[in-house]
């Protein structure tokens, strides 16, 4: 079985965020033939169409979509729905010819926030989704309370429900592509 | 009857936007009573909680969202969803202590877009202002075919329907806020 | 001050329904000015536009509504949506010439579920109050867990928090409707 | 290859309904390898937990449903969501243990409606579809205008694009379902 080279895409841009943390600890602990990589969206413009050339930034993104087998997505919720940085980047990946480097994916999602864990954002990021045609993985959803003891003082992930469940998430991505990429033809 | 003061904050950065017709359209149209300014988006950066000074371009929107009396949004759809500059307009907002600036003003939304006419943005957009307690109008929508002859050459809103249900929109804010801001007390 | 009438309808028709008791809570403390009705929804039939003639229970349902001065929705979440006895009540309700038996009330909606409380549900309810023409209370929100201590064995709400949240939420819908209602204009 | 059996499930109870049509036309349009029956949902009582005993409108529609190896949903738009009748269909599907007939199932869908072609309504009936894991075809989407001339005087579906579209989605269903059932692992 091939190697899934999964890209971690973190929606806040906050040094100690709790998203990121939850997409590190994906990293650390990914099942036997799963890698993580995470990209760096800090230096990502917002997206604008007369910007005729594509800035350093989008295309290295872009580069690292390209070669993803997979995205997995690190949603915070700001005000009911998802972080401009995370939806930026995404904006940026569909102005491709075709959406080329994203469709036929699979993806899964995870997030850290208030009570309801960013659902809120994270069925808006479904949504986005169907548009550029990734096959987000309907279970198990990662709902995580970035004010609650799931989080250590320095920001660990140390809830053993959480930990575990992301684990899960990956196994499921990683059987959930498997299928996916069946047949010789991509994803 | 004192004059309504409305914050026009359009989504898309472009120069040729024609979301930014439709609000300029709004802006030179307004019935009497009604005087429309639009914010300029294209300095601030994205929100960030790391960023513990205010920059100076938040500071601006921030000034002109709390002299406002409403709000009216020209929201493109980005990928099904919200364009990530209009989004974060409201993130930086919403840090404010008790989100005191926007918090029970009234607000619509209209906007450009492909054959939905940013509809699906737009109802994400009526998501996040239930967090911001903006009170949003309800009827009547305003959804553009950026795509269409609606717009002529040249960029400009030629459709005489889409022309007055904009003027309508405007009367329709205009009563709502005269009701939201009865005895005395804030909108 | 007029007394504000509330008819409150409950989308699930168990006898025990959790939603039920928070409707019921509500209709015991409403604050003085208030009185709560709720509607019976048990014999309505699924709307079918082939039915010409207004079945009993749904003419019975139109009268409480054009009668009401404000809808209360005690909205359950089924498989991550509206329960369809809710939203079937509301899609006779439209059926009505003009709709006229609800456009510019004033509106709230609480929920007992899940861990999320029944949001996902609720936002799509939102969603539905646009285009009936409903104003919606931003605030506060109503999220109880139908499967926590909240509730005592006997299904009575005994949590004190939940209970002062629905007494403000009701407080809250007063005003709404207070201000909406000024002028001499209906809501 | 396997012949794949559909079941539809259309959310009007008209009959006259214009989702039926498209339903019908998919049926008769059916791809070679593909198997389309309708599922009839007018006896179907609303989804009451208090009624212990499976009604037989119920017991045979489970039975369709796991016979089924995907769904395809007609999906109607009322109030901005989705119709109470096909919602109903999902909420007595899922009460089964473990959601066994509809779990890791392909499904597809499409509707008519005013001019949005009921995409508020699918939007929800996705996220429906989250809870019920089911596996939902991001492309083609069927949005069709009701009351167009895409549909002749007598209700049946004249326009050329849509039953192409029809058609194409069909297919896609197919080669969807084939991936997802591979391995010899239910899909």
């Amino acid at each position: 079985m091939k190697t899934l080279k999964i890209l971690g895409i973190c929606g806040s841009l906050r040094r100690a965020s709790r998203n990121l943390t939850l997409l590190r600890y994906a990293q650390a602990h990914a099942p036997e033939g799963v890698e993580i990589e995470i990209a760096d969206l800090s230096a990502l413009p917002f997206y604008n169409a007369d910007i005729s050339e594509k800035p350093a930034a989008v295309h290295s993104l872009l580069t690292q979509m390209a070669a993803a087998d997979a995205l997995l997505f690190a949603c915070p919720e700001y005000n009911y729905s998802i972080a401009p940085a995370l939806k930026n980047a995404l904006d940026w990946a569909s102005r491709e010819p075709d959406n080329h480097c994203l469709a036929g994916k699979p993806a899964a999602m995870m997030g850290a926030g208030g009570g309801m864990g960013t659902s809120r954002a994270q069925y808006h990021l479904r949504q986005v989704c169907v548009f550029l045609d990734l096959h987000v993985l309907n279970k198990p959803e990662v709902f995580a309370n970035a004010f609650s003891a799931s989080f250590d003082a320095d920001g660990n992930l140390v809830d053993t429900k959480l930990q575990s469940l992301i684990v899960q998430q990956l196994e499921a991505l990683q059987a959930h592509a498997q299928k996916l990429s069946q047949n010789g033809t991509p994803a």
